[in-house]
């Protein structure tokens, strides 16, 4: 049993969305224990208000204990800056749950709250892995090939970077598309601005032949943006600033051709008869494009394992997220990381 | 009578494409002379294949004066390296169509081939503009709102830069988007991973307070990847390693949408139908998505007009970016970039 400590306060649609996803985790995984923290009173009035089926479901998983709601008395308002919340609120929920993994009570934590204000607890209580320069949010990009996600890392925790975070980000990238996406031997991309080793900015230079002599991992050198999304890729490495902007960017364009289809096939009473007609194919779309799907974005290189979801997700997104959480925790991949890390460094020290 | 120089050997589908293009926009324009630059025979034995409608407008065109021929006797092929191509071959069709704008003898060049080429050959026979540090090449984006494409530079040519570039590119992408896209006061956006001014990499650090302080733009601070499609920047500047990335990703997302929905859409008879019915709602979506329709990326900076428009142009993204070429030259982009950059010293120097 995977025991997954689940921020009920996180997300722009927090509590509700997330206690529903958690009930949804709770009664459909069976390998999997949610424990909600939260402030008590609202969750609890989240789940009275629950539909019948769902609260009768929620009822089951409580009586059976695949659910349970650990109180958290403070809550971190999303406006306040990370280290802030950190500091002055110790029993928000954010920092009671990583508590509960810190301390060996959970084995995942699950949050859609502010990434930087998890990102600065799990720091704080989970301390990053021993060797780690650090620690990234990995992205999951959607690409053509169905089951086979992009890991883009790091995607926005840290700007200015060395050539020697971006190895180990490879590495630890490399770990999580093995163990959660299945990937044998995942592919790894510097993204440059052209295939060729001499194309790139100064950190690429650097970068490049570290990659080529990391031996852990499958290093096919230089990408481009034109590979985002091809499925060529499995892990693809960047500053946290590239990253970032790669990440929104797609998804500004994604959401604009998004609603020009909308607007395209609304255009006439005729286009929506055919576009309603249409409808599960236009949903099928929405669904491979959508990165719910893939369980958010693991913080890697901390001791634990911590996944964060889009603010804006769905009850979908939280049980997708617990999934991922699950699989993270399942396989350790945060054990694994640590192993690789220290192998690499030995590897390095060694070939001195 | 705007004269423009137009590279008949460049991109993947040169000349046929370049040459169909030359035919329609000199036809069609009532303000364009078209210079087909290349080798005389290849044209040629195009113009004869042409289908009978647009031979007989192409042989019009010829006797009215609007469309020319002139020789190139060299090739540039695409997988040179640009210096290696402009330096062994001063006669191919883009050293020669650049003679053609450095003698005064065309407006504007405009070319599909290899953008390191062309800007290697522009730098070396048109000069940049005195007082430039780099010129840049400056894509434009499509977004949400219909004839407010997003101007992007730099998007390939600068990796490593300096935050004076990014000024002078936020003031020659103002004049761009005035000029051509006649937005009045373009609103600026330096590209960032969020809108506070704390946040961003050290170029964004240095560069924010010198836009902030630069009196000829319209700079609204940072933005980030969610406004690329939004329409509520006119004028995105980063350094060209961001630019490329960003660019090629946005490429690559749009494309991966696309086929999910062709596939999706096809995926049954019944449905193949329905998609047959909805064709001209999907193609109104292409058209809206389509960079071709908005003629190009000017290379800024540099004395004289310059468009390089994607390598895989068909006829439609020629003709647009001819049209992108008239109106540069028309408006003299490159005389009030020249006039801009040089306030923009002088004011500078007078503040000191």
């Amino acid at each position: 049993m995977v025991r997954i400590a689940l921020d009920a306060m996180g997300g722009d649609f927090a509590p509700k969305q997330v206690v529903i996803g958690a009930v949804e985790a709770a009664t459909e995984m069976s390998d999997a224990k949610v424990l909600l923290v939260g402030q008590m009173s609202a969750i609890q009035a989240e789940l009275e208000v629950l539909p019948k089926e769902l609260k009768a479901r929620a009822q089951s998983a409580i009586e059976k204990g695949s659910l349970e709601i650990i109180h958290a008395p403070e809550v971190a308002e999303m406006d306040e800056s990370a280290a802030k919340t950190i500091l002055r609120k110790p029993d928000c929920s954010i920092n009671v749950a990583m508590r509960l993994v810190k301390e060996g009570r959970a084995d995942a934590f699950v949050s859609a709250g502010n990434s930087g204000a998890v990102a600065a607890s799990a720091m704080f209580t989970l301390k990053r892995i021993d060797g780690v320069h650090r620690p990234a949010i990995a992205m999951i990009i959607p690409t053509k090939v169905p089951g086979k996600p992009l890991v883009l890392l790091d995607s926005g925790a840290n700007c200015d970077c060395k050539p020697e975070w971006l190895v180990q980000w490879a590495i630890m990238g490399s770990v999580y598309s093995q163990q959660v996406f299945n990937q044998k031997e995942p592919v790894v991309g510097l993204m440059s601005i052209g295939e060729e080793e001499c194309k790139g900015n100064q950190l690429v230079h650097d970068t490049y032949p570290m990659l080529k002599e990391a031996k852990s991992i499958n290093f096919r050198g230089n990408m481009e943006g034109h590979d985002v999304c091809e499925g060529t890729v499995d892990v693809a490495v960047c500053d946290g600033f590239v990253g970032n902007v790669i990440l929104k960017s797609v998804e500004s364009v994604a959401k604009a051709i998004g609603s020009w289809l909308k607007k395209e096939i609304t255009a006439t009473p005729f286009r929506k008869i055919l576009a309603l007609l249409l409808k599960p194919a236009f949903k099928a779309l929405k669904r491979q494009m959508d990165p719910e799907m893939y369980g958010g974005a693991p913080l890697l290189g901390v001791n634990g394992t911590v996944i964060i979801t889009h603010g804006n997700s769905s009850h979908k997104g939280i049980y997708h997220a617990v999934r991922a959480g699950v699989a993270a925790a399942t396989n350790d991949v945060s054990g694994l990381i640590k192993k690789s890390i220290a192998e690499y460094a030995d590897g390095a020290e060694t070939s001195k």
